[in-house]
C-alpha cells in the first residue's frame, strides 16, 4: 500500500527538497499541495524542475481534504505553523519543519522567538526530530518537530562528546559556515547573487542565533546541568552545506573514539578517520554527514568539524526519514542516494 | 537477477556520476572499478563523497578478470578508451564515453582528432548512442558510443527540425554554454576557481570544436546532403550544466510543433509551451532535457533553447539509458530522479 | 579648481560605482548624495566599502542646494528620471544613467518603455552618451544620457562594420551574456545566489529587451536604412562583466580591419590580433573594452566577441568619460585603473 | 622624479596585483619584470587584463640589470627566494613577498617549512613587514619580508589586545576563511572551479598552518612570554577576501577600545562601531582592513572579526605599503582605491 502524503508551504525551498525526494519514494504519494501566495498554480509554475512530475496543483491550506492524508509535512514559516496546525485533525501524523515546536518550554520559545506561543498542548506532545537520538519517541509519535538545520549539525558533532565525558562543558566553541540556500527563499539585499557571491560574513553573533535555543534544550537535559556553547555562524557563497568547526577541550583519540562508537550502526552518519576532516562537496544533496576529529598542537585541545546538507540532512530529508519512523517504514526509505558531485 | 558492471576510468567526473546512478540501480552492481594512476586507492579516497557505498578498491584494467563481467562503461580519454576496448573480450557489452567511436569515417576521425583511428573494425561495429534517435539500434548492440555532451544537446533541439523540414538547413547557429565540469577533472589555469569563477570567455571558436564532427555526422546524414552549422561554445562559471540558444530561419510555430510530436512520448526530454525558455537550475543533476522555443521579431527567425546537465543526460545519465536498454531492462530505471534545486 | 559633483539615486549599484571612480578624481568633489528612502543614513550604513571616505550624508533631492553644484550624475530609475530632472536647474550639467533619454523619438520610447515621455523638451536636447561616437557633441552638451549597457557592448562590436560596409545589414546576431549586476539591485527570486548560482538562462528573448531601441535607432541612423539586429541576452552566475557573441556575414579580416582602424587612437577600446577572443576576467572593474575577431569555418562568415564591465564601461565609467568631456577635462582622468584580476 | 622598479616573480597573482597597484602609482615606474617558465612573453599574453599598459616583456632574471632598479619586488616561491636575493646586489632595496625572511629564527624557519635557511645573513637583516607595527624599522630597512596573508589578519585583530593586556593569552581561537586566491595559481583538483564552487572545507588543521610561525614569533615576542594560538583556515569559494572570526577571554569594550586606540590614526584600519561586523564584500581589491567586536552572551568572552583582501592588504598592497616607506614617499600612494563592490 502506499500513503497518503500533504505538504504544506510547498513552494519554499524545503518544500521542492520535500517533493524532490518523496517522487522517488516507493510507499508515499503526494495527494496535496498547500500554499499561500502561489495557490492555483501548477508545480511547473512555481518549480519548473519538477515539471515531468504528476503532482497536484497547489491549493489554499482549507481546500485540502486532510481525512485523506495519511501524513503531513508543514513546511511554513514559524508562528505560521502553529496556527495551521492547531486547525488540523488532532489525529492527523504531522512532520513539522518550522521552529515552533523544537523548544520545550514556552517561555524558551517567547525568549527566542518573540511572539507568545498559542499552541502550547501541542509543543507539549511534540517530539524533537533528532532522529538518531529521539529514535524510539518518534517512532511512537504523532507531531514530530524538525530540528534547526545548525542545530542538526552541531548537535550531531557534540552529543556523543557530552554523553562519554570526554569535553569540558564550559568551554565549547561552534563555527559554523552555512550555504545560503540556509536562509531561505527570502528577498533579502545581501543574499543577492552579485552582493554574496564575492562577500562573505558572520551573521547572528555574540549567542542570539535562535538555533541556540534548541542547544541550550538539549545539551542541558542531556548533561543534567546548564550548558551553554559559543555559536557563530557564517553566511557562505554556496548554495547548500554546512560546515561547522567545534573547538573543545578533551582528548582527540577519546573524542574520536566517543563518536564512532555513538554511530557505528547509523547508516547516515560517517566517522572518519582520526585526522581527516570533511568538506561540503562530499555530502551535496544527500542525508548523510560527515564528521571528522582532529588533535590541535596544543595538547588537551581538539577540532571536530561536521559537514551535512542543510536541506536535506537537516531538513526535508530528516523530516523523511523521521515519517519513515512513524509509518513503519524502513527509516532509510528514499533517502540513500549519493551525494552530488561535482 | 543482478547484472554485474565494470566500470573503467572510474576517477573522472564521469565515472563518479556512473557510480552515483548504478548506486541506486535495482537491477546492477559494480563489481570492478578500474583507473590508472589511482590504482589500488579505495574508493573513498578517490571520492569521499561515495565512502558509505561498499564498493571494490581500484584496480588496474588489466587486473580485472572480465568474464564475469556482464556490461563495462568506459569513462577513458579517446585515444586511451579504443585501445583498452580493443584488447577486451568481444562478446563483452560495453558502452565507451569517449569520442573513440562517435564518428563513423575513420578520415573525418582523424581530421578531428589527430590520431589515426587503431580500431576501424570496432569504430564501424559501435552504435552513436543518442538513445532517442537509435533505440532499436542500441538493443542490439555490443558497443555503443556515448556522444558529445554539447553533440547531444544540440541535436535534441535541432533533429526534428531537420526531419519536419521547418528550418533552413544552411542558417543554423547554436551558441552554447556549457559548465566547467564539461572540462573534465584536468589542471588547467583558466578551470581554476580563482579564474573563472568571476570571468567567461567563449572556446573552440569558428568551427574548430570536436563535437562538430559528430553534427556534421548526423545532420547531413539525416537531411540526406551536407549540413554544417555555426557552432560556439562558451565557458560559464557554474558545476553542472549546458545552456544552448540555437537561431533557426522557420516559422516559430512550426518548429515548436516539429519538436512537440518528436518528443511526445518521451520520459526525459520536455518540450515547454511557446514563448518559454529553459534554464540550467531546473536540469542539475537529472537525466532530463527541457527545450523551448521563442519567436524572434523578425518574421521567420526563430530562437530555439536547450538544456541539460553535461554529466547526467549529457554523458553518464545517457550511459546508464543505453545500458538498460543493451541489457533488455527497463530504459529509465535508476534516472528518474528529479533535478537538484536550489 | 575641483568641480563639485552631486549624484542622484546614490544608492544603487551604478551610484556606488560612481563614489568609488570619483573618490580617485584630482579633479571632482562629491558635495551631495541624493536618495530617497535611504535619505538620511550615512555612507557608512548604505555603503560598508565607502566608510573610510569623508562624503556628505545621503539626503533628499529636494534638499540639496543645487547652485553649488557644477555637474550632477542621475542614477535614477527610468521615469523617475525625467520627473526628477524636469525639476533641476536647466543651466545645470547633467549625466543621466537610467533610459529617460537615451531614445529620441518619443514614440519609439513609449513602445519600448510602456509610460508616455514627459519631458520631449529634454529629449530632443539630449546627447546620446556613447563616448567614441559622440565626443564632440558630448563635449558641448549640457544633457547627456548613458546609453544601456548592452547597448554600448554592441555598438562598440558593430558600429565600425555598419560604417565600413563590411557585413550584411539582415543578418546580424548578439548572443549576449551578462554578470548579475547588470539586473541592479532589485530583490526578485531568480538573483538570488541560491537560484543563480547555478543556473543561467536566457531572457527577454525573441527581440523584446528595451536595448533594442537603442540598437534600432543608432545602427538605423547610421546606416541610413531600417536595421534590426537579432538580440539575446542570458543571466550569468557572475557579478560583473558582459561577454557579446557577434553572428555577422562578411569577411574576417575586413571586419578585423574595420575595427583595427576605428579605434587605434582610442583609449579604452583594445582590438585582440585577429584569431583571438576576450573574456570578462580581463575587464572587471575596469573602464576597457575588449574586441575579438574570429573566422567561422564556414566562408563569408565571421565572429565578433565584445567583453567590458556593466557597471564601469557599460555606465558609470562610461558617465564620468562623459562628464569629464563636458567639464573639459581629460577625457580618461580618472578611468585608467587596471582591472582587477583575479 | 620616479623610481624605477622590478617585479621578480611577475608571472602569479601577487606579482599581477603588484603590476595593477604600480600602474598607477605617480612615483614609480615599472622596468623590469623577471619570471621563469614564462620568460620572453609580453605581458598580454602572460595577463590579457593589463594589455593596456606599456611594459617590458617578461626577461629571465639575470638578464635584469639591477643597477638601474632602486627598488626590486620579489613574488617568487619560498626558497627560490631565498636563493635568488642572495644573488642580488646587497644595496638594492628589496620586498619580498615569499616566506623566507619572516621568521627570524633559522630553526623555527626549519621546523615550519622543512628546508635549511641558506641565506642566514639576509634573514637577520630582514625587517618583518606588518607596517602599522615595525613603521620605523621598515623605513630603514634594505630587505624587508612580507607578511602572511593569514598572519597579517590575525595580528590586526589581536596585538592591540596582547598589548593592552585584555585578552587571556592562553584562550584564543582564530577561525579563519580564506578566498582560494590565496592558494595561488597552483594546479589542484581542489582548486578547480567545478569542486570548489560548491564545496568549503578547513585544511590544515590542529596547528600545522605554516602562518602559525609568524603568528608564535611575534605575539610571544611583544607578549614577553609564549603565546601559542589556535588557528584553523578554511578555504571558501570566493576569489579575494580573509574573514577571520577570533574568540577571545575578555571583555568586549575594553577589547574595542583597545582596537580603536591602535587604530585611531591608521589610514587603512577601520575599527567598526562595538557590536558590527565586516563582511569580505566590503573590502575586495582594496587595501583597507575592516575590524569589528561583538560581545559574546558568555560574560567574558568576546568575538573579534577582522576582514581584509589577501592579494592587496595581505599581500601586494602592503608591500607596496612598505616600498612607499623604504623610498620616503608618502605611505599611502597609489593605494587609496576604494573596495570593489558588488
Amino acid at each position: 500500500m502506499t500513503y497518503s502524503i500533504a505538504i504544506l508551504g510547498a513552494s519554499g525551498y524545503t518544500g521542492a527538497e520535500l517533493i524532490r525526494l518523496l517522487a522517488q519514494h516507493p510507499d508515499m504519494t503526494i495527494t496535496a499541495l498547500g500554499a499561500h501566495a502561489k495557490a492555483g498554480q501548477t508545480i511547473a509554475e512555481v518549480f519548473p524542475h519538477l515539471r515531468h512530475l504528476d503532482l497536484p496543483t497547489l491549493v489554499k491550506i482549507d481546500e485540502i481534504d486532510f481525512s485523506r492524508i495519511d501524513l503531513c509535512f508543514c513546511a511554513l514559516p514559524h508562528k505560521t505553523s502553529q496556527a495551521v496546525i492547531s486547525g488540523l485533525p488532532d489525529t492527523l501524523k504531522i512532520v513539522d519543519l518550522s521552529a515552533d515546536f523544537r523548544l520545550r518550554d514556552p517561555d524558551a520559545y517567547t525568549a527566542w522567538y518573540g511572539n507568545e506561543h498559542t499552541a502550547t498542548t501541542l509543543q507539549k506532545e511534540a517530539v524533537y526530530g533528532l532522529t538518531e537520538f529521539y529514535r524510539e519517541q518518534i517512532r511512537a509519535a504523532r507531531l514530530v518537530a524538525g530540528t534547526g538545520c545548525n542545530a542538526a549539525t552541531g548537535q550531531y558533532m557534540l552529543r556523543p562528546l557530552i554523553a562519554a565525558g570526554v569535553i569540558d562543558l564550559d568551554e565549547i566553541i561552534l563555527d559554523l559556515k552555512c550555504a545560503v540556500s540556509g536562509a531561505g527563499r527570502s528577498l533579502k539585499e545581501n543574499l543577492l547573487h552579485a552582493e554574496l557571491s564575492e562577500g562573505y560574513h558572520a551573521y547572528a553573533l555574540g549567542g542570539t542565533h535562535r538555533h541556540l535555543g534548541e542547544f541550550d534544550q538539549e545539551f542541558s537535559a542531556f548533561a543534567g546541568r546548564p550548558v551553554q556553547i559559543q555559536f557563530t555562524p557564517h553566511l557562505i557563497p554556496a548554495n547548500r552545506g554546512i560546515l561547522a568547526t567545534g573547538y573543545v577541550k578533551g582528548a582527540a583519540d577519546a573524542v574520536h573514539a566517543a563518536l564512532t562508537a555513538a554511530y557505528s550502526t547509523e547508516p547516515f552518519i560517517e566517522v572518519l578517520p582520526l585526522g581527516e576532516a570533511p568538506s561540503t562537496r562530499h555530502i551535496r544533496g544527500s542525508n548523510f554527514c560527515h564528521i571528522g576529529v582532529v588533535a590541535d598542537r596544543i595538547p588537551g585541545r581538539t577540532l571536530v568539524v561536521g559537514a551535512l546538507d542543510n536541506l536535506t540532512k537537516g531538513s526535508s530529508g530528516q523530516a523523511l526519514q523521521n515519517a519513515n519512523l512513524m509509518l513503519n517504514l524502513e527509516e532509510t526509505t528514499g533517502l540513500m542516494a549519493p551525494p552530488l558531485f561535482p
